[in-house]
């Protein structure tokens, strides 16, 4: 049975889900706005029955049994704790966090309530070419996995106003947003772990033509980095976001026998004995399809192809889970096994501020995930704090 | 008048660029090989009718003006620093040499001998496309510039037999071949210089069906590189051999105005706030010209489009530079300006020497240019040098 479904978000990514959500089938209850005003306009537009400024108000509300989450990050793991402290199951949006420890207190929230559904937003999983390659690797295409280059040119991610994007501290940027992604999607495709990382970030967009006076902006525009991988492997990525009006979005899996490289939603191959490249998976944009899921002009500029067709056929996926089990509240692992876990989250989010870290310190620097929670006061903490030691 | 030109070379090389020399009105009047066989060999299949296998006696040649010099790296400076120090115009293969104190002690010859000529055969330099984006570039096309971004793919470097490619230590490997080029053209599009770089060098075949045994190639197959440039600009470089069929060569340029892009011979690009990327420079391969130069499928093969393109642009900016003067071993720098010279070799080699320690320390290394020879005895050196300390 089909869970009710509370959302988080900001106008742009609500309006592309709540359609898309709607057409698998999936009841949309509640909505929750960053302003009262904002959410009143929302609800209206999109017709959802009860809306909010108050996250506690969806949390709560009797009909919503999954939560979607896709707010700025320092604000969706307080929520995602939250709904699974109270049995609500959670689709988390990308990136989960501003930082290693909200991911890692998300990825305690998901193992101490293992029967609650706590998956990540990250659609490339489920998009059939990457499907496809993952498959070709397993099944040995590529003998041994030696280089991975993925490269993704865009246009500016900076909108018309300030807002957390622009930050880097509130988990802006286009490592965040984009590369928290690809992290992910080469542990898929390759089942290796970056073990060392180097990053150079960059902002040279400081100030727009919207953004300027004393606002700056502190997020990266341009990224590049590389990986050490725990079986040998390595990898190279660029994000450059200086290419308006541009979309290339390429992964490439080199092997000792031949090699797979993605071109968006497309997939090609190359034996390295074979004469040419050959088009494996050819997954164009199919606009009827898209129709169907309410998917308009504006949506598919906010999220590229591989990402929409894939979040498509995650939440299809989503469906399918709970569709198995009669109960509510129920679902099955089958249909979502390959989504991307809190765990994984936590596992990006190491690398992102591995990553992070390189660019400061200007050297290599290892990945290592956390076990426990920092102490927020060390201070106060150990010894000293059992001993009831007093200052005076 | 044009120079009598004597060749060093292997036969591949060789092959390649005495049928251009001759096009382009030059008398090629003696040949080096490694072996007398080879160089007999070669000699008789080209005409060439004075051969040797030792240095001295094409350096001596009297009707030798110009030696032009594709060997193995390591072979090269010794070659070139006699040559300069006899007077005769030197053009030297890429790369110079297997360190930088081997580019040094070619570029205190050069500064000793500033009336001969002593160019690097880079012919990026002279590609139609690259002058007309470094035009570009210089008139405002692209604001500040502000991200570099380079791609090569390409199949195995390696040949059939066990060699100086197959050796760091003797110059050999991706960075050192391919790099390079870049690192110079780099700085040529820009005039911007490396500050500090990072590389990541990878050498994923080890052994090939012809290369086994105990023989291991230790030369880099892959290779990605960072570099911070003088005037705030960065760059990106990856460098990947693990693409056999494929040949890949794209300069990207980013700007605060807008982006150009070279596409092996071909030129885009896009202000942004154009519509669409547009083609700006065309340059297909032009068999019948080729034709005219004796470049054949072998050679075409061996070298890809933009480097065959412009070495026979180069060569030709050779011709006109002497044809220029009247007198013999006279040449005017107009014509060939935009080569590049054994200075720009200094700071290339100084370059990869700091990205090859950058792959060992796993941090950044500062690019620092030599001022003087280090000394090859350093416990004999100095106050100790000086005051016949004894040991006893």
């Amino acid at each position: 049975m089909l869970p009710g479904i509370g959302v988080f978000g900001n106008t742009i990514t609500i309006r592309c889900l709540v359609p898309i959500l709607r057409s698998c089938g999936f009841n949309v209850v509640a909505l929750w706005g960053r302003t009262l005003a904002e959410a009143e306009d929302l609800s209206k537009q999109l017709g959802i029955p009860f809306h909010t400024n108050k996250a506690d108000e969806v949390l709560l509300h009797k009909d919503v049994d999954l939560v979607v989450i896709s707010c700025p990050p320092h604000l969706q793991w307080p929520i995602a704790v939250k709904a699974l402290g109270i049995g609500k199951h959670v689709l988390c949006g990308s990136p989960a966090g501003p930082s290693q420890v909200d991911a890692f207190r998300m990825v305690s929230g998901a193992r101490y309530y293992p029967k609650v559904l706590s998956l990540l937003c990250h659609g490339l999983r489920f998009l059939p070419t990457l499907i496809k390659m993952k498959q070709l690797i397993e099944d040995g295409y590529l003998g041994e996995v030696t280089i991975c280059e993925v490269r993704v040119h865009f246009g500016s991610l900076m909108k018309d106003k300030f807002d957390w994007t622009c930050d880097e501290m509130m988990g802006g940027g286009v490592l965040n947003t984009l590369g928290s992604n690809i992290i992910d999607i080469i542990s898929f495709l390759t089942k290796q772990f970056a073990t060392r990382v180097h990053g150079m970030l960059k902002t040279y967009t400081k100030q727009t033509e919207k953004i300027s006076g004393i606002r700056e902006i502190t997020s990266d525009d341009f990224c590049t980095f590389q990986m050490e991988l725990n079986q040998g492997a390595c990898a190279t990525i660029t994000l450059n976001t200086h290419m308006p009006g541009q979309f290339v979005h390429e992964i490439l899996v080199c092997g000792t026998k031949g090699r797979l490289i993605a071109k968006g939603a497309d997939l090609y191959g190359q034996k390295n004995d074979g004469l040419r490249e050959e088009l494996i998976h050819f997954d164009p944009i199919n606009f009827k399809e898209e129709e169907r899921y309410g998917i308009c002009e504006k949506t598919r500029h906010a999220i590229p192809t591989p990402y929409l067709k894939g979040m498509i056929h995650l939440i299809e996926a989503m469906r399918e889970a709970f569709e198995q089990e009669d109960e509510r509240q129920k679902w099955c692992i089958g249909p979502v096994s390959r989504a991307a876990t809190f765990e994984d989250s936590l596992y990006i989010q190491t690398v992102i501020d591995a990553i992070r870290k390189s660019t400061k310190v200007k050297e290599w620097v290892k990945v290592v995930l956390m076990t426990e929670e920092p102490d927020p006061n060390p201070f106060m903490s150990g010894k000293i704090h059992k001993s009831n030691y007093s200052l005076h």
